[in-house]
């Protein structure tokens, strides 16, 4: 068995492997059942592997079982990866969204839902795309997440 | 003409009116042609609002039609609404999904889309209240950007 | 009707009429039903009130209730009270807590719980007096948050 | 005898050797008389080890007791594991906790105690689990310090 | 009596009494039975005082003991008055002790006295000035904090 | 001749013989003619050592005196070895006794001394212990430093 | 094939063959056809390099280039190689344009093209020297972005 | 004559007095032989105005010319208009182009002029408009800046 | 006798008298004995004024005595007037000759004077101006400071 | 050749080579005709190398001139020597100086110099030592930049 590896080189094994076998995160997705969002989080370090999930990663891969099992036992320790505000383009993009209409997104989930938070952890993402008529691409964010109340007390 | 007022001003004066109104932002948005999310963010001095938006809010909420096109004259200074990291738990919440998820989605839209961003200008969002069967709510965000890739030169 | 009051302003008319009633934030919340902490967070703006927290703190506070509902009204725009890191220091040892003990926590409540979080939300709190043998004063400080797992999608 | 360690070089072979065994936190607090929240401090770097907890360690996890007591011999350099404001999810929502409530807490300490502090460092804390009726887990997180009185001089 | 005024107004209002009645801290605190350094941080609403330190000041300053009562009560929002890192120079200097000698005392204080901490609230300080022989001013600055261990659980 | 080190590596060969010849702070002190807080602050290089101390040094702790002066030989970089705010709870509590009290020790010395400041240059410092009639163990800092005009230009 | 590198070493062999083939970045846009500054960006990790580019880089520059591709392979995770604020005087100059002339250039801007903004992405710029009739160099840089103007949702 | 404004006041005098005359930055800066950013500067107190500068103004604005002087007057207080990182998109994208764009600026610059800077202030910039054959519309932004190799000293 | 005024507004009335007096800060500091630099630091609060400067500016600058020395006594609380990296650009380039040549100052002056400090306090600067054979005008600093030797302890 | 070093390691190697020679930065100046400041910055990277200046040093220092030209080769990358604010007490004091002097700096040369800035880069520095008939030690540090007037657009 390997030894513990950082986050870093964990993803970059990760990464070369899914390149050598030619195949896309949604490839990968559809192999174990998960979204390809989710399955980019698991590469880096930002979302739980299922013993399942790592079974599946490591068949489709070909890369070692145990290994991979190691290397993506415990925890996450999330949220290390992007520095804040993020420099790069397209993450700041995300980052501008909630700084220019954060309130805006409080005030109509306030007035349509009451006090409390739409949840990032009983959440879900995914991401689509379109071509509109003029032939432009479009990104589609969707998110998902449970409404939580402020308990009273 | 009543004189220039500050960005917090003109929001007490909005908000003030639609709740005396008893209007949601939905209300408002239907009437003006508008999406809820969008009239929230004119309120907050988040969004540009056109003449025809003045003079469908100013009927609406019964406010005169030259002060508010005084108030809301003008190219929006945006972003100085949300300190970052946000403090607001349902702000911090869309924050921390940036953060967290931040890296794979950058990883998918360069897989699917290639060398470039989502734009957060020519974008639109919006959203939607879900119930699932076991009774629990959930909030639907979508955000809908246009892809832009980088230029070569 | 008075006009719309700053955070600061509301904060100190409420404090103002407790002292003046001689009243502590425990009678208070037996007055209304509240925990005392909820109540001090509802004085700083950062707990909601109900209608009827209103009409009980006006009539506690021989305050008139249509003013108390309109300083009141609205969703808590939460977290703004405390510069971070704290520079007071009861509050700091708070703080310090979280940096010492914050792994910890961590490495516990995932063993004991798997992924996931303790809710802020889905939460209360409550303080109490201890007086130990040797005449020794401690405080207790009980949090009771929801776990929420991470979704897996 | 091995070389001087770093803490993050400490804290994996204290959780391999812990994995490896399988035992929890708390087994491992059961063996040497210690909380469960403790122990994983003292794995972080964060909290002190006796010579009898050191041996007690080194027993239960089957490390020889010289390597053990060198390396966790020396006063903590305490703090340095959690960045602040803290990325992970898990350990914000600790954060939030003391951003929304740091007000209220002091303002019924104050009112209750007077005024001084509750003291991070006679302490204790301590984590547990609860499910309510309907089936929901929560976790109970109690703090006890000693209440501090601001010297007089 | 008087509203409710801001610690500016307050240090204002008492340095103003104090440069009138040409009266130092050093006579003040013999007036009211306090360290000099104790009543300069009342004035700077950095420490409590008691009901007897109000009168006392209130006499000594020819103030309105109500009104000094009133705006002297409540519990000191401690640390506010000093941006960190300090811009004024004095200030600056006792930051960079701290800065320069910071683990030099971590590490003679942990060798005499174990584990635990120098408590900056069961805690006093006093000033005195010093000329040597060859005529040179010296400050002395004393500090005497209680030793707090680390608690064991 | 070794090759030149790190801070942190000379600290730490410092320390590591320091254990081994069973010695305290203050034996080096002794041992040499400096204070125990001045050997500590060399330790972690924030002090200059002079050919003496560094003589004394050696033979005390049994190191080769020329690989020592090749260690510490040149001028220290003082400041970098603590982090601000310090993330350290015994390093914290000098920290904020600044922030507490530095207006008051401000607003005193220069009633006291005039325009100036007390010199972290000209300056010393010593620790001392002191148990009261009830056992309680109390920790004395002293510190002295030269008063400085502010010149006139 | 070699393993992947870290963006320094990949800009540190670049450069490196660069300066063996004494090419200056004109020589190298010219051979494959793009700005000089695009290149450059390219040896840094800021920009995007085509398979075309890729190749030709190889030739030009004498590298391997399934060494070349492997490297440049992926797309740049943009914005890292500058801290912000620039230290580095000739960044720093740049930096202080935006800081001065922000506000001047959005008041321009949204006079001449309404609600939107210049694209960093949808971008091309330049640099060349002008020599005046005194004999002074100077630098003229030309920025070219589609303009965006926010959507109406 | 007035009293002195705050530039947040000047600069709302200004833009007031522009909107009622219906002219453009442009035409001011044809009014009185200056460029549309440096007359945007002025208003926003970043560039210097001449005494006939403000004459020009006055005249153009209808606005009183010894108040304009009085306000005009003094050297600018230059970068406190935009917060930094800045909050603004518009703003940002030019930040954003430093960020990215710095280093490859830098290496294109060093190898084409040597080792100096191109001055912020001997300097001059404009903005101009094009449309592509496509129909979209771009932005083009102009810089010069004088070049100043570092002294040799 | 006024009230006491803000640093803002002293400073305000001090340059608007000087203004109209049309005296230059050289003007003024050969009125009274002082260099101009600190004729212009003790207008912006950043430098203490005797009671001979206090006559001799009110006499120089015709404002009432009485008032002068109201709003000029106490000890400057320094350093607050800059923002710290500081955003104008004549006072940033300073900052940058700190930055550039900060290691290369301590360098020198180590080797020159040993271990210890240029002091800032017991400090003088001044400003001249020379234009050279090509008529390029220069500007010359020239600071002067005590050299303050470590203490040994 | 040797190959391409750190930043730090080229400084050490340059750092021993004079600490054998048992020169100073005035001797090395000397040997190669420029100022002891500019060879102190060229060690710390800051300052460029002229080929002469890297055949002088080789000379003085006995090093291979081909290593020398290698490692010193290239235009520095300034301003990464010093965090700011600087932690060093000396080099503290320098910025010290810019944080309560920068406003009197700026007053004084607008008023002398009119619109504009003193160059850091058209700039050369030098460093003197004074004692006086006291027999204190005194720091002369001169400042000469050229004056740039803000251009006129």
């Amino acid at each position: 068995m390997s030894s513990k590896l950082s986050q870093t080189q964990i993803t970059g094994l990760l990464v070369q492997a899914k390149q050598q076998k030619k195949l896309s995160f949604e490839d990968l997705g559809k192999a174990i059942g998960r979204d390809e969002v989710a399955v980019a989080a698991i590469f880096y370090g930002q979302h739980h592997a299922s013993p399942e999930d790592i079974a599946g990663l490591a068949k489709t891969l070909d890369l070692d079982g145990n290994d991979l099992a190691y290397w993506l036992s415990g925890y996450p320790d999330r949220g290390n990866g992007v520095e804040m505000p993020p420099k790069e383009p397209l993450i700041y993009r995300l980052y501008e969204i909630v700084q220019n209409y954060g309130q805006a997104y409080k005030a109509v989930l306030n007035e349509k839902f009451g006090d409390g938070i739409m949840s990032a952890i009983a959440f879900s993402t995914k991401v689509d795309k379109e071509v509109d008529e003029q032939g432009n691409t479009w990104v589609l964010i969707s998110m998902r997440g449970k409404w939580l109340p402020f308990s009273r007390f």
